[in-house]
C-alpha cells in the first residue's frame, strides 16, 4: 500500500498516519520530497480496506500495490495453463470450438444439432438443462432429463459436454453428465457457489459478469483456484454498455488483456456477446483474430421454434461456413482450429 | 407487442410477418398509414423473445407493450404495500430506521452498538453473520454464532433483526434468528435462490444489483412474489458508474421512480451507496427528502477496528445527530420518522 | 508518481526504471521492502503520461500522486469560493434559486414566467436562446432576439439572467445580455471554448458532462480558472447510466463529493437530471438536503405547448409549492433559501 | 409514434389522448384489443418530444417508430457510400490504412514516420497539429506550422493527409492542408461545429463520442449530411466502460452494427481504442476480421520521446508486421488491404 500525504500536512499528521499503519501491522517506509511525502506500507493483508487510511487527517490518496488475486495471476504463474479435458487441450496452440443449442429441448433436437456441429468440426456440445431466466414465467430448462439427452447425443457423435450449473445444490447432479461446468454471468460473484466449485473434479468455465472488471473476474477465478480446482477457463460473453441495439457489448479487448494479466485460457461467446444471428459471425472472426483460445457458439437447426435464444443461434450451414473462415484467420495469426 | 414495418416493405413481407405472429399465437391488428404500417400483436406471452420478430424481412422495430412483471407493478396493485414486521410497518407514512454494524464481531460489540442505536430511535438492528466478500482471503462472517448474538442483542434492546442470507442453503438456518431477510446486490439475479425466497414466511429486503435497471430489479421481486411471499421491500444501495472516488453511486432517483412503478416499499442504504462516513450523512438526508420509506445505516462504536466496512460506519454520536436532522426533513415533507 | 516494481523484478530492471525516470526529469526515492520495491518519483509534470513508465520491464503499477487540477482544488484554496453576481452570492450560506423556461419562445411567454418565478422567490431567470439539440431538424432557439427578451423580462421583475453559450463565437454577443454564462454538458470538454471562457468577465456555470468523472469535471473548470476567470460554479445535471426510464440519472452524491474536493459552489439541475415533471420535485428536495448551493429548475406556464422540454417543466403553482418545501429543508440543515 | 394505453384506462382517457395527438398534428389509428388499446400516431415530426404524451393520464408507454436520422440511414440509401479522396476509395472492397504519429512534433519526426508508413503500405498520413488535451498544462500541438510539415511529408511520400479540427474557427485554415478532416470524440455533439462541417468540401471522419450510442453517433453524422456534405466516414475509437486497465474499451461490435444501420463507411482506431502498444496489434486484427473499411493507427519511430501518446504508438517494425497479418485476414474474409 502506498499512502500519499497531503502537501500541507503537518509533521504531527504524518506521524499519526505512521502510527496507525504500524497498529495495523504494516512496515512503513517514508520518502520525504520537497513538496510531498509518500509512505510505503508493506504487509501481508491482501484484503485490507484502504478506506481506513484514506479517512485519516493528512492523507491525500491511498493505493493498494498488490493485485488482490494471486493464483490467477500471470506474475504468479508465467506459463499458460492448458486444461486437459479427456485429451482435448484448452489454452494451447489450438483453438477449441464448442457449439450447440441454447437449451436442450428434446431428443430429436439435440441429436440433430450434435451431428451437424460434429461434422463441421466442433469438439464440445453445449446445451442448457437448467436455464437462468429473467422472468419467472419463462421456460426454465428440462433439468436432469435434458442432461441425459445432452450426454447421449455428445457420446453418439464423439463430442465432449459443457453445460451450466446454476447453484451449488446442482453440482453433484450435473457432474455426472458433463465434462466442463459452465458458470453463468449472473453467478460470477455468487461466493458460496464459487467456493463449492473449488472442490469439484471437473473443469470450470467462468463467464464474466455483466459489469465486471477484469480484476473482479480474476478474483472470482481466485475463489475457485484457492479451493483447489486448477482447471479454470474464463469466458467473455459481452458486458453491459449504454447501447441498446445489441443484447450486450462483446468486449474483444478482454482477450489480449486477460492473456497479459493471467495464465488462464479465455473462450469467447459471441452469441450472447452480440445477440443477433447475422452479427455473431463477424464477432466470432474478431475473437479468433484477437487471440481467443476457444469459441462457444449457439447453433440450432430450427431457430424459429427454439425455446430460448433462437434469434442468436446460427443455422447449421452458417456455422459450417464460419468454421471455414476462422480456420483461415487462425492460420493468419499462427494458430490452428482444433 | 407492436411491430413497426419498414417504410419500403412489400405487401408480401407484411403478410409474412402477420403469418408468423399468428403462428406464435398472437392476435394481430393492422394499422396502415400513408408511409408506414404498424402491427399490434396481442397475446399472453410476457416472456416472448421479440428478437424472433425483429429478424423477419420487412421489420423495422418491435416493442413489447406490457411490463414483463405483473405482481410487482403498481398498475396491478395501485395501493402501497405495507409490510407488517411484528407490528412495525414498512411502507406506510412512517419512515423506519435500521442501524448496526456491517458484521457481527463479538458479544460486546453487538450489544454496545444495539444499545446505542436503540437509544437514538432505530427500530431494527442490522449486522452480517454471512458476508459476501470479493476476496476469498477476507473475513467471511461469524456464521450461526453471529446470528445468535444478533438476536440476543436485538431482543435485549427492543429491536427487530435484519440480516443477510447468501444462498438458498442458508435460509432455513437464518429464518430462526431474523425478522427480515436481506438479499445482497450480487444475488439479485440468483434465480434458484429467489424462487426459494418465495416460500419463506419472513419478509425479504431485496437489494438492487450493481448495474440493474429498475425493470430487472422489479423482475427479481416478481420471482419472490410469484412464489407466494408478498412481504417484499426493495433497497437502493448504489449502482456502478464511471466514478471511482466513491464506492458506488447512490441513485436517489430510484426512490420516486420505484414509487411510481411499484407498490413495494423502498429503503435507502447510503452506507454502501457512497461508502465514506462523512458523506453518508448528506446522502441519508437526501434519501429521506426524496421519499424513502426507510433507511439502513452502518453504525460502529469503534470503526477503526471494525472487521469490515469501518470506513463507512458512523460513530454513534453522528448517528444520533443524523436522526435529529432526518426527523426535521421528514416533517418538512409531511412524514414522520417512526 | 509512485512506481510499484514487480515482485520478481531484477535489480537491473529496477535500475533501468530509475534511469528512465531521471531522464524524464524526476527525483526518485527508493523504498526497498522484503518482497517489493516502490519508487517515489517527484517532479513538476502534472500532465506526464504515466503509461510511458507502465510499459517498462519490471513495472507492476504506476500511480499519479497529485491531482491533475490545482486551481480548482480545495487543497489549493481551502475556503469556499463565493461568486458575487451583482450582489447575489452563490456559494455562501444561502441557497440560490434559478428558474424559467427551457427556451425563450416569445415576449408573452418569458414575461409571464419571469413574473411568476420572481413572486415565488427565484433570484435568477433562466432561458435558452441558443439550444443544443440532438436533431438538426429540431427548434434551435430564437438567437439574439431571445436574449433581448430574456434580459428585459428579468429586468422587469428584478431578476438576474443565466443563459447558455454554445460556442466561443457566441461569447461576445451573449455577454451583453447575461449575468452568468451557462456551459452545457456536451461542451464540458470543448477545450478551445473553455480557454476563451477564461477571458470573459462574466461568471460561468459549467455543467457536468454526461459521463464525466469528478476529476474530468474539475479539470474542465481548471481550464477556465487557469485562463484568469475565477468566477466558476459547477452544475450537476444528471449522468448517463443503464437506466432508460429516466432521461438521466441525477447524481446527488456529486454534491458532497465536490464540496470535499473543491472550493467551487455546486448548483443542482433536477429538471435535466430526471426529466419528468412530477419527479423533479423530490429530486430538488434531495439536492437541497444534500447541501447544494443552488438549484436551477425549469418552469413553464403552459408546458404542453412549450417548444422544448415541456415534459420536465414545473407548472408555476408546483414551483411555488416546491419553494416552500425547500425552505423547510434548508432550515433543517442550518441553511436558508435566499 | 405508438402509444400504448394502460390496461385499466377509461374510454374518456383514451379519447383525451387522441384529442391531444390530433392537436399536435398527428393522424391517429386505433387498435382496440381485449385487454389493451394501442394508438398509432403518424405524422411528420421526427423530433417530437414523446414525453409530452407519456405524461397524459392513461398512457402506459410511448414509442417513436421512425429513426430520428434519415440521410445517414441504410433504409434511406441501401447501397454503401464510397468516399473518393483524390482517387482513394473509402468504403469499397478495399481496406484503407491510415498511420502516423499522435502529434506532429518537428520536421525530422514527421518525415521519418511518413517514409516508414508509406513503405509498409499506408495510404494516409495522420498527425495532430491541434490537440485536445484534458489538461490545460499539456502540449497543445504545433498549430499551422504542424499542418505545413504534415502536408509536405505526406506529399513527399505519396500519402494523403488526415488531421483533426477542434473548432469551427479552425476549419478554413486546416482545409488548406488536409484531405480528410477528423472530428474528435469530445466534439461529436458540438452542434454549431457539425453544422459548419456540412458546408466544407472536404471529407469528414467523425469519431464516436466516449459514451455515445449508435443512434446518437448517426444523428451527429446527420447534422453534417443535412448541411450538404455527403463525404462522411465514421470512426470507432473506443467507448468508456467500467474497466480502468485499458484507456477505453474498443467496441468492435460497432462495425457490423453500423454496417447494418447505415451506408457510411466505418474506420477503426485501435490505438485510442485500447491505448497500450502491444494490445493495439490484436485489436487491429479483430477490427479487420469484423469488417472495418479502414484502420487508423499511431506509429512513432521513437515513442519514448513522443510528445503525446507514445505508449500507444507502434514501432515502425511492428506496424510493418501488422500490415502483413491484416493482409492475410482481409483475404480470409474476401477483402483486400489497399
Amino acid at each position: 500500500m502506498v499512502v500519499v500525504v497531503e502537501q500541507n500536512a503537518s509533521e504531527k499528521d504524518i506521524e499519526g498516519i505512521i502510527r496507525v499503519l504500524h497498529d495495523y501491522g504494516f512496515d512503513v517506509h517514508r520518502s520525504t520530497g520537497v513538496n510531498q511525502t509518500v509512505l510505503g506500507a508493506i504487509g501481508v493483508k491482501p484484503d485490507f480496506d484502504t478506506r481506513q487510511i484514506e479517512l485519516l487527517p493528512g492523507v491525500a490518496h491511498v493505493y493498494r500495490i498488490t493485485e488482490p488475486y494471486k493464483l490467477a495471476s500471470r506474475s504468479f504463474k508465467p506459463e499458460n495453463t492448458v486444461l486437459d479435458v479427456r485429451g482435448v487441450k484448452i489454452g494451447g496452440k489450438e483453438i477449441i470450438v464448442m457449439a450447440g443449442p441454447c437449451s436442450v429441448e428434446n431428443e430429436k433436437q439435440i441429436f440433430t444439432i450434435a451431428k451437424s456441429v460434429a461434422e463441421s468440426g466442433a469438439k464440445f456440445l453445449r446445451g442448457g438443462a437448467f436455464k437462468p431466466r429473467t422472468s419467472p414465467y419463462a421456460f426454465q430448462g428440462m433439468g436432469e432429463e435434458g442432461l441425459k439427452l445432452l450426454r447421449r447425443a455428445a457420446d453418439e457423435f464423439g463430442l465432449l459436454v459443457i453445460t451450466e450449473v446454476m447453484d451449488r445444490g446442482q453440482i453433484e447432479l450435473v457432474e455426472q453428465y458433463t465434462d466442463v461446468i459452465q458458470i453463468g454471468a449472473r453467478n460470477m460473484q455468487n461466493y458460496t457457489f464459487l467456493k463449492e466449485l473449488g472442490k469439484t473434479s471437473k473443469a470450470v468455465m467462468l463467464k464474466r459478469g455483466l459489469s465486471a472488471t477484469f480484476e473482479e473476474w480474476l478474483m472470482s477465478a481466485e475463489y475457485i483456484l484457492s479451493g483447489g480446482n486448477k482447471q479454470v477457463a474464463l469466458c467473455e460473453r459481452g458486458i453491459r454498455t449504454f447501447e441498446t441495439a445489441t443484447r450486450n457489448t462483446m468486449d474483444i479487448s478482454s482477450i489480449p488483456v486477460i492473456h497479459a494479466k493471467s495464465h488462464l485460457p479465455i473462450i469467447a461467446d459471441p452469441s450472447h456477446g452480440i445477440g443477433i444471428r447475422d452479427k455473431v459471425i463477424p464477432m466470432t472472426r474478431a475473437a479468433v483474430a484477437a487471440g481467443a483460445d476457444g469459441i462457444i457458439v449457439e447453433v440450432h437447426h430450427d431457430p424459429d421454434h427454439a425455446l430460448s435464444d433462437g434469434a442468436q443461434s446460427l443455422f447449421p450451414h452458417q456455422f459450417a461456413e464460419l468454421m471455414k473462415q476462422i480456420r483461415l484467420i487462425a492460420e493468419a495469426i499462427g494458430r490452428k482450429v482444433a
